[in-house]
């Protein structure tokens, strides 16, 4: 048996997200039944987090047990033959038999895209979000510094979701603009159920003064989600980079 | 009687082209009917020059003839409330009353994207030509210098093209590789029909040796379609820029 990881890219638009749903198209079913066409075998893939509806990524990893021998760069290109346009996969390496996708990952990049301006791009329609208000991205990225660091991110996690320790470590986040687009990125060792999404709205209300400045040290220690801002819509959210302890290829 | 100059953006894939058609959705329908919405009267709109089926315009401009006393600012955000997302309205202002979208039009400058690469972009799904096998993009920026000038572009015409005059004249013509993308940006005073396309597609037989190097201005010469290089496919292909004597919004 060999163990493989996978790196691929998914435009999230027609997909529930990653994780297997009933009665709901998701990019793990989808995967999988390539898979089963390749491999002549319904083989489990293990992949590095969940997704949302409608988000995006553009380096995802997973990771396949299998009997096949098939090399590599058949498999990328097979895979590539039976997967549909809107899911890639960009690369293909043998792992240690024990390397799972999601235990082993040490932290994970995402990126957010919010354009700001008064006129949609067609070109972007469901992959940022549209923002009309004019923001300031000085403002926000000097606020963002504020979650850098280990905090208990409890109020920046959807109520309801279930996790025993809030505790993470935000390594960097960074808001630049790029002409009419906004670009929100953050690197983590983890991230709680749409914690990225809040931090973003957030960040815009802050710059919208709906949350008055430098407030994010006591929203961060209230552990209180209806001290946070809006979530952002998840059209806009991008996995940017999974991390293991061995660089991914 | 006013004469407004409309700037638009739209992502080609979903319209069989700018013009008019009887059985097939255009962008000048589509952008006709959103201004009959916002004027309440059928008001003609003349495009800069028709599009093929699958291209995308970042900047393209029409004329519309109109009673209606609206100001710009709101026919800009109506038109955007009433046109499908991937149609946008981006500027609009009032010009001289003789002013035509096409007789005025003195230059128009296209983009084409190719992606050089084994692996699709899941975000550049019909948006780009895939083209796998490697390019050397040094080798036709060079070769591309051949184009520039004035010539007789029949070659590079599109077989049953009925123009009298096949004579324009490039003013530029670049090749650029950005990663796995590579980015052809041609300006001229007037293209004829698939010049652009098959302008890329020599340009790509040049690089693969199929056409043997330096031989365009001999093409150029010999006015025969048949010497020239494959048709780019359309969906690669932007018109970015439309110039007038007057610079446009």
């Amino acid at each position: 048996m060999r163990n493989l990881l996978l790196t691929i890219r998914y435009c999230g638009t027609n997909y529930s997200g990653w994780q297997v749903q009933a009665n709901a198209p998701s990019v793990q079913q989808t995967f999988q039944d390539a898979v089963e066409r390749l491999f002549q075998a319904r083989e489990n893939v293990t992949g590095c987090s969940r997704t949302d509806s409608g988000v995006h990524a553009n380096r995802y990893c997973c990771n396949i047990r299998t009997a096949s021998a098939l090399p590599c760069q058949t498999i990328v290109s097979g895979l590539n033959a039976y997967l549909p346009e809107d899911i890639a996969v960009l690369a293909c390496e043998e792992v240690d038999y024990d390397f799972h996708a999601r235990y082993d990952c040490t932290g994970k990049e995402y990126l957010y895209l919010l354009r700001n301006s008064a006129v949609r791009d067609p070109f972007l329609i469901d992959r940022c979000w549209l923002f009309k208000p004019k923001l300031d991205e000085t403002l926000m990225h000097a606020q963002a510094q504020d979650f850098v660091g280990e905090h208990d991110f409890t109020a920046f996690c959807a109520a309801g979701a279930s996790t025993v320790n809030n505790v993470r470590t935000v390594k960097s986040f960074t808001v630049e603009r790029q002409r009419d687009e906004i670009l929100f990125r953050v690197t983590a060792d983890g991230f709680l159920y749409n914690m990225v999404r809040i931090m973003v709205g957030t960040l815009v209300y802050l710059s919208l003064g709906k949350i008055p400045l430098d407030s994010l040290p006591q929203i961060l220690s209230s552990r209180d989600r209806g001290q946070a801002g809006v979530t952002a819509p998840p059209q806009g959210l991008y996995l940017n980079r999974v991390f293991y302890k061995k660089e991914t290829p």
